[in-house]
Formats: structure tokens, sequence, C-alpha cells
């Protein structure tokens, strides 16, 4: 059983129809095609807004090409310590934007609360030239611990910031997941709520590989052909990133596949709780399980080759830090979860 | 009738099926899947020795992690000055070499000759801290004016360059054009001959967006795998290229999609030498024909709706210079051109 | 009286007149000339063996050059969280290195500790492709907080670093007062502790702009001339630089003025700890005092319009924390510091 | 006698009393002090209007600097192929940029014609996301080759930049020895012809190491600060650099530096056209002389120990090219040249 990520299915039928469909005949080149407009146009309808939209095919080039368009040399980009683009990404965002900073701030369950960023911002002095200029909040929707944001605490976040001038960008290489968690709608919890810049994810979600960067003003997307093609991100064949989503955003099939993800996960941490004999690191909101694992919960998932990671507990609320040899597992859950599968887990556990 | 590029129709039927097949189930992320280990076998097998295999999406991508691995930033790469690297990349080796130059060396259909190679190394002191310095060479095989590079004059350009330690790189977008058109293997045409590192291009060849980097020293290969993470060009699903090279690479169809694209080159090539009306701006050689069209033949084509680009002169052989109103036409063969569409075309120049 | 920094005062008169008598006649370009040759022997007597010297005219600029060349874009350094490098020089390690990370670390008075460094390396995968790799240490001496390493702490931090093979850097911009604090000689504070490569401070010690990168492994400073020419730090007048450098190495110069200025702190934080009214939140260990300053005594201060620097407090000691309206006031002695000055800052503080 | 180049003297008498003077006492650094903002007024009064200024030590890094400012990493700077910064900088400006293209135009005596630059505009589409876009044209006052653009010949340039939108740049190492051969206002020499930033050059002009950004319109400067700090050139001592600008802008000195080296040049290249032994490369305009050397003049120099260095050819005129055995020598007078040297160089030449 495989509970590693989001990221070792495939991609889903409908996906796979539609590449199949978009691989027929001759289209013009460098997303100048018929699948890429339409799927620009299904994106202006799901934020009910004009968006700029910029295909790639990974989280790490969305998430950078979003930083480096908003953020210059000398800016520092905001996030939490363990945030996807400061601690796993390579220092991609420093290359992208030329060097600029990633400040990582702490943050129970990798999220950000607006006192934590207001009391950063205090500590840099605007227009001072011996320090980086805050310039950019980075918040990940889902969050790297599986939590969500409502919109409210977005819109607190970017209160916080707004006196600054900083620009609020959202990783959502789960936020099919949040949105599916929260049911509001993507507007609200992006641009109504004051985000700038959403990396919206397809692979985790069943793609094959397909992320769009969403500017919500266009005027801040200038930038983005150019950033995009000199990272050598513009395919030829682009219509492969845009069949993609056509596939995806049809007839809800993205938020289908999330609601599966998150009822999956629900399901493992509902029958976890049941159990009483474990307890979450973190509450279970979206698509990911994290659970504190003693060695005996360890040693029967090896036994029984269950595949997890053993995650960071660098965020864990102050009093549930771990006791000597337990780690926290992560159990994600995909589209391509089964039921079944989940109910082996929980047994797995419950047993051990 | 479409003879923009040969990157304008999708994958072929094996190539779909690869990726179809490598879609089912769950797979280890970020290359470390069967697909690109097999990949990985096929390309040692292909190159008769042990060689470094880094999968991309462009070729873009796969030519700039190239440079980048091998040349500092104050280093500089010679190539002609139409090269794919020096004029439509949009920077991109500056980019990921951190801002090495690129150096534009004259050459009759964008072939570099030795003496070109050895005349700017020697305006070029080896030492001197406030120039740049010489450490690469890359070549286009197939040249972006469709001339190939037989192994002896691939052999010269490294003998040329050897006395100051460059590295050689070969641009092969259409590499398989090359090795067709040539009939000698792979090797003779890369490491043999003295080339370091290879830009196996795949995504004109057949397949959706496939490119291959191949080190021929691993030891030159040490930094490749930071660097291609930190340009968001590692694919959590990486089997989705290894598939696609599959594909490809199975049965020797890479080699039977350019034999194709070659031999519609050669027909248009040969109809038009026939019909006498026109010239070639440079011989035919591999898929693509450069055609000089004066101005009855541009409106021909424009009649027609034939699809093409009017391309560079600033290749073309002295003496050779066009004339008022005359372009060069670039009419680009690929393995999904058919052989009615190169008689109408051949037809549409002939009656202009 | 102005205590904000010891690179307020101009240049001592030894350094004014090497300068002097460089001035006369023509001279070789670009560091091709005798100061230039004659520091690097001094610097090679200095430290007791052959080092490679590159002087330039900030500490800055020192400091980048010697990060940038032994680490890589994908690199890590890891250093305190308040160190120079890390929060006062505008990005300029991350300018130089092509976007490597700079990892803060906390630790009392701006010191690290070997634990504090051995578990942030447990932290961080060797060879991992997602993360930044460790590649350097960097250490201030005397720290950002007037504390000094003695050789064995050094020693201590290199044995920590060195399974992993990270490179030590010492950032001394007040080199000269750690010598002269501890009264051993510039090699046991250095390469014989396991220093790399050090950023040798003359501004602060009676230079006008004057730093030297010292590179006590010349294979590990083979890309220094061009680093340092790109980042225009290569003066075409160097003797300027190598002039002020003889001035301060002639006749042990730079140490007397760094004891000058080191014991004019000490009767300055003698006078507090006597007087019994204030508390020092550092020990004073070098030129520097950092006092902290309750209401009443920042009042005191301004009216008689003492010049000094109100300092973070990140780095206290745990139990240490300030106290409301509290703040850590910093004065730095120099060698142009007056004793009466400091007399008269003593009595300002004690009749507070 | 040496006349290799004008930054091989050290600083006049004046520069060196107006750097001892501003040496006493404290100040405050960074650039916040007397010195520099006097400096700043002189400048302004200078250039008869508001100008933003930053000084340096390094012509390189006001270079850099001024592109870097208003170029992108995507932006191209058109400049003579001979330029300082494309051919002399090891790539500053690229590593400044972040990897722009610095594109080398042909011209007689390293100067740019309006056509060759609206040529090469053609070449360049604009919002073409493949290439790099044109973003600054770069000229040389005085030339590589010692010419001088007169106003009319600016404006014209700016004239062919202007429907592309691209700033006029002009490195002005040798400024002063323009303004003084043309006896035209500083600001007739700039921004009233179109020049946006000038890197107005103080050490080949009898400065030890200072050089000026002038930016004209100041929205064109929001960059900079951060820019230079970065790049580690905002010194702490600043204002030993301003006491050098003091130093040359009081009383018109500078301007009688410049007029003494360019007497000194016209007395050189007069006795050589009077001897007719020997051609001039081009024509003497400022303070350099560039004479074609047959060989028994290269071995009377030679014998002479006669210093001067053997340029380039790349930028002679049609129909002048050296004969077998030449060479171009370059001789460059400075303020600190003597006639006397000059005389008897040119009886050297004569007899030879």
């Amino acid at each position: 059983m495989n509970f590693i990520s989001d990221n070792l299915a495939g991609a889903t039928a409908p996906v796979m129809r539609a590449m199949a469909t978009a691989n027929d005949g001759f289209s013009a080149a460098y997303g100048n095609d018929g699948w890429t407009r339409r799927v620009e146009a299904l994106f202006a309808e799901l934020f009910e807004r004009q968006v700029a939209v910029f295909l790639v095919t990974t989280g790490t080039a969305a998430n950078s090409l979003a930083l480096a368009s908003l953020v210059q040399p000398w800016g520092a980009v905001l996030c939490h310590h363990e945030a996807h683009i400061a601690a796993d990404e390579c220092g991609a965002p420093e290359f992208f934007t030329g060097g600029a900073k990633i400040v990582g701030l702490p943050g129970d369950g990798c999220k950000l609360a607006p006192e934590v960023v207001t009391d950063q911002l205090a500590r840099m002095r605007a227009g001072a030239t011996h320090q980086v200029q805050p310039q950019m909040l980075s918040i990940t929707q889902a969050t790297e611990c599986g939590l969500v944001y409502v919109p409210a605490e977005i819109a607190a976040l970017k209160q916080a910031i707004a006196p600054r001038g900083l620009k609020l960008h959202m990783d959502g290489a789960r936020f099919a997941n949040a949105v599916a968690a929260l049911g509001c709608t993507p507007a609200e919890l992006t641009w109504k709520a004051g985000v700038d810049v959403l990396s919206f994810g397809g692979t985790k979600n069943g793609a094959f590989a397909a992320e769009a960067v969403i500017v919500f003003d266009p005027a801040d997307a200038s930038e983005m052909p150019w950033r995009r093609k000199r990272a050598g991100h513009t395919l030829s064949k682009g219509r492969l990133i845009g069949a993609q989503f056509e596939g995806l955003l049809a007839d809800g099939h993205w938020l289908d596949l999330a609601r599966h993800a998150n009822a999956m996960a629900s399901r493992l941490a509902a029958a976890i709780t049941t159990a009483g004999r474990l307890r979450l690191a973190w509450a279970c909101e979206a698509n990911e399980v994290f659970v504190v694992l003693p060695p005996r919960a360890q040693a029967a998932l090896a036994e029984q080759d269950v595949q997890y990671i053993a995650w960071s507990d660098g965020a864990l609320t102050a009093g549930q830090e771990l006791r000597h040899g337990e780690v926290v597992g992560r159990f994600v859950c995909s589209f391509a979860t089964q039921a079944v599968d989940v109910d082996r887990l929980a047994a797995v556990l419950a047993a051990s």
C-alpha cells in the first residue's frame, strides 16, 4: 500500500483521453494553440474574472516563476520555514529571482498567523539598503501539514502585509483539496481574499504534469512570458499541458478527484481517532493524515509493507513534541487511493 | 499544408501507447522509476558505453543544463551566431550559467569550420581576467539550416578546441535526422568524434515533450541533479518522459521516424531541383528544405495557404545573397509529413 | 561623542602616509604592482604559510567573494542568524553565489556552538536533490555581539563540519580586535584551527577602504580572479588598497590600533560594571560594549548627544531578555576613540 | 616612458589633499556624509539639472550598475563589439543584470552609426518571447579607439532607438577628455542629446578610485541603492570617494587635467603626422593616439623601453587593414604625461 504522496499515481482516464484527443493533427507551437486558449477561458470562468494564465509542468517552476515575477533580487519572500519553496525546491526560488531571500517563519502545522507576519515585518526596515526588502508573502493551501486556510484567515494575512505593499502568493499544489474541503469558491479562496498570484496544481490531482500560474492582475504578469521561456518552461507542444487541464476542469472533474482524496483521508483519520491508540500530529483537513507513530506502529507498518514518509516534526504545536522513538508518519491520499487500502492501513495501525 | 516546423504534430502512436502503459498504477516519483531506469539503459546501449542521462521536457532546458554544468559564469560558449542557444532561447543559457557569454561565430549554413574556431580562440587570451574564458564549443546537429556534420568534421572541431580544453556540446534537437541521414552510429557521431555532452531531441521526432541530456563522462554530470531540480525540470511523474523515450527507442522507432522525415525533405528538394525554377539556399541534408523564394513563389504559397517560415538569410554562402524581394522559405518535414502534401507543395512551387 | 561604529573615523596617519607614497609615479594596474606583491608577502609572513590574497574595498565584497568561490548555487552557508552576511549585506552573498541559501542558526552573543551546527547538518540530507547542500560554515570573529572564539572553539566547529566536508569561513571584519584580545597568533586563530578562508578586515581598523580575502589553500582560490573582476572589485589603481595594508601591517601598527580600541572598550565596560547600575548584554571581549539601557539611560544619552546604535536583542542569552522599555545599546570603540570620551560616556551612564 | 594607460599614474595633488581633509574626524558611513552630499550638488550644478548620483570605485561597477538598473535579465544591450562592457569587463554586465545579452555591433573606431543600430533593431522582434529584447544602447565617450561623439551624433543615436524605447547609456570613463575636446557643456553632451545614464569617470582623470553613475531621471535610479549595496560597492567610508570628486570638480580641476592629457596626445599625433613616416589608425580626438606600427617601429620602441599596448585592429576602417607585421600601438596620455616624454616618443617613432 502506497501512501507516500499524491504524485505517485498517473493521470486519470479523462485526462488521458484529453491528451489523446489533443494529439491528433497539427497545432501551433509554444502555447499558441486552441487547448491553451480554452484553458485560459476555463480559468477565467472558474475564478469569475479575467486572469493571466501560464502553464508549466512542475510546481517548482510555477512557484518560482510566480515569485520571480513579483520579487526583485533584493527582495524577501516571507513564508513558513517548512514551506515547499523554502525547504523542498533546492533553492529554485533563489535561482529564478536572482538571489532573493526566503525568510522562514514559525507556525503550527505550517500555517502562518498574521501576528507572526506583522512581527517579522516590524523587524525589516522599509527602505533600508543594508537589508533585503520584504516584497511577498507566500502561503501554502493546503499546507505542508495538511491544514487549510479559510478565506478570513487569508484576508487577515493580506491585511497584515498591505501596509508594506507585499504581494500575496498561494502555493496551491493542493488547491483543489482545499477548495473541496472548504466548499467555497476558488474566487473566495484567492483574489477575493487578497491573493495576487496562485500556483494552481494539477499534477497531484490527476494530471500527468500540469501546473498553472494564475495571475489575478494582468499587470503583474508582464514579465512572465520571458521568464518562462528563458527557464525552458515554454513547451513547443504546449497543448500537452492545455489538454490535461481541459480534462481536469471539464465537468468539475478536478473537484471530484479532490473530494475523493479528501474523503479517503477523512476516513483514515476517523478510523485512527476512533481506535484511540494513536494521536494525529495535526487535524486532517484535506487529503493528508499525519500520525504520531510510536516504534510499535512503525514496526507494524514496515511488516505490512505500508509505504509512507517520516515527516518533519518542526511544525508541531508546542506541548505536542514527539516522545522518544516516535516519528510523524505522513499518509497521503489521492484520487487513486482506494477505500479498501485505507481500511487495511487503519487496521494495521489499530492492531499495532 | 503545414511545413512550419517539426514540432507541430503530436506524438506517434507507439509513444502514446507507452505513455498510456506507464500511466497505470503507482510509481516512485522524480525519476526514481522503472521507465527512467530502462531508458538510461537503452541510451547506454545506443551509445555503446556508460552514459549519464537526464530527462527534461524542452530542448531549451536540455541545452541550458548541458551548458551550465560545464561552463562557469565567466566562461564563454562558442557557437554559430544563429545557433538556437544564441538566437532562439531568450537568454536561457545566460540564465542557467549565471551569466556566461555566448559568442557567435560565422559559418555557411550554420556550420562551423575549425579555422573559424581556432581564429576566435586566438583572440581570447587564456588566463586573462578581464575577459571571459572560452570553455565550450556548441554545434547543432543537424544545423539550423538543415546541414549535417560528418564525424570527421566533428573530430576536427574537437581538435581545434582541445589545446584550450573546451568541452564540446552538441545540440541534437534533430540528432535523429542526422543519424538517419549519415547512416553512422550514434556513438560515431558523438563521443567517438569528441562530443562531451549531447542534447538528444525527442520532441521534434515524435515525442510529446521529451529531451535527454546525455553526458558521456559521468564526472561531467555531477552538478546536473541539482541544476535540474532548481530549474524546476525534475518532474514528479518523471516516468512520463521516460515512457516517451521508451516508446521512441524501442525497435528503432526513432530512426524510422527520422528516415521518413528526411525522405520527405529529399523528395521536396529533388522536385524543386528537377523543376529548375528555384534555387535551394542550402543543400537538403536532413529533414528541412530551404528555398529562395522570389515574390511570385511567395504569392503562390500564400494563395494555396502553405504554412512555412521566412528564415534568416544570415548564414547564406557569400555570393548567394538574396536579390530584391526574395526570402528564404523554410519547409520542415516531420514523421507526420505525407508524400501527397510534399508533392502538392512541389507543384505549387513549380507552377509559380 | 560618537560610538556608532568603528567605520566612522578616517584612516590613521601611517595609512595615509603609505597611500601618499604609493601615489607617486606610474605603476602597473589591476593589482600587478609592487604594493600588492609586498602585501601578499606580508600576509604570508603574518600567517606563517603560503596564502592567496585578494584585496578589495569592502567587507561585503570580501565575504561574498569568499563564499561564492567555495559554495555552489545550490549550496547552503550555515551561520548565525544575525551574522553580517545574513542580516546586513542586502543579499550580497546570494547575489555573488548565484542564489545559495544562507541558513541562520541560533547562538548567544552571535556565537555558534558545535552542537547547533551538528544538529542542523543532521537535518540536511547529504546528496538529496530537493534540498540545498551545506557547503560552508561562516563565523564572525569577533562576533556581531563583540564576543571572540578561542582557537579550541573554532577547531570544535571545524570538527563538527568535517564529516560533511563543509569549508570554514571567518568573517574577520574585526579580526584584529580578536587577535589583540586573545593574544594568540593569526595562524592559531585561523588555518591552524581549521579556517579555510578569512575576510581580513582593514577598514574598521584604521584603513580607508581595505579588506583582504585570505585563502589558505591556493586551490580554493582558483575562481577568485574572475569573480572579483566581474564583480567590479578589481581596482585599476590597486596599489591604493595595497598601500593601505602596507601601512597597517608595518611594525604591528594594525595590532596597536586594535589593542587601543579594545582597551577603550574594556575601560568602558569596567566603568559600567563598577558603577553597578546597568548590566551588559554580553561580555566585553573585543572593542564593543553592549549595554542594556533602561529608558532613563536612553534619555541621558540623548540629552548628552551620545551617538550609539540600538542593537538587536535577538542573540541575548535565555533569561536575559529585555524588560519593558529597555534597549540594547551598542557602543563601539575604534583606534580613534579617546579615553576622555569613554570616561564621559561612563559618567553619563553612571549618572542616569 | 609609460604610455600604457591613463590609469597608471596616482591621484593629483588636489585630490590627495581633498582626501586628507576628509580623513579628519568622524563622519556618517555609507555615503550619508557631507562630502557625498556636496558632490551630488556639484554634479547637479555641472549638469544643470537634478541628477541622482551613485559613487563607486571602478568603471566596471559603474557601467554594470547602470546597465542592471535599466535592463531586465531578458534584455539586450546594444554596443560596439569592442566596447569595454563587451570586451573588457569579464562578463560583469551579464553578472549584474542577471544574464542580459550584450550585442556587439560594428563601427569604425568603435563609433556606432544610427543606421547600424536601426538595422540591428529591425532584426530583433519586439515582443517576441524566444528572443531577448533590446532595452539599452551603450556608447563610449571617448570611444575605445579615442574618437568622440559630437552632440548631434548622440542625438541621432537616440532618435534611432526612441521608437523601441531603449535607454541610452554613456560609458564616460574618458568623459572628461571628450568634454575638453569638444568644448561643449556636460549637459549638451549627455541628457540634452538623449543620454539617460552616464558613467562619469574620475579614476583615469586624476582620482585614485572614483566613478559616478549619473542618472538623469531619478525614476530610473530607484533600484540603484540596493543593487550597489548587494554588489559590495557601498563603501562604509564613502566620503573617500566623495572627497576625490570634490577635489576633481573644484575650480574646473577635472577639465584642466583632461585638457592637458588631450594636448599631450595632440602633440604626439601632430609630430607623427608631420614626420610622415607612420599612419594613425584613427584620428586623435581625445587623449589617445593609435599608430600603425611596422616591425621596425616596434623594434625601436622596444629598444627604448617605451611602454604601450598592442591594440585590437577589429575597428579599423575598411581599406585600412594592417599589412603583414604591423600592429596598432596604443599610446595613452594622462594628466601626468609630460611633454618631454611625448617629444622623446615622437623622436623614437620618427627615427624608426
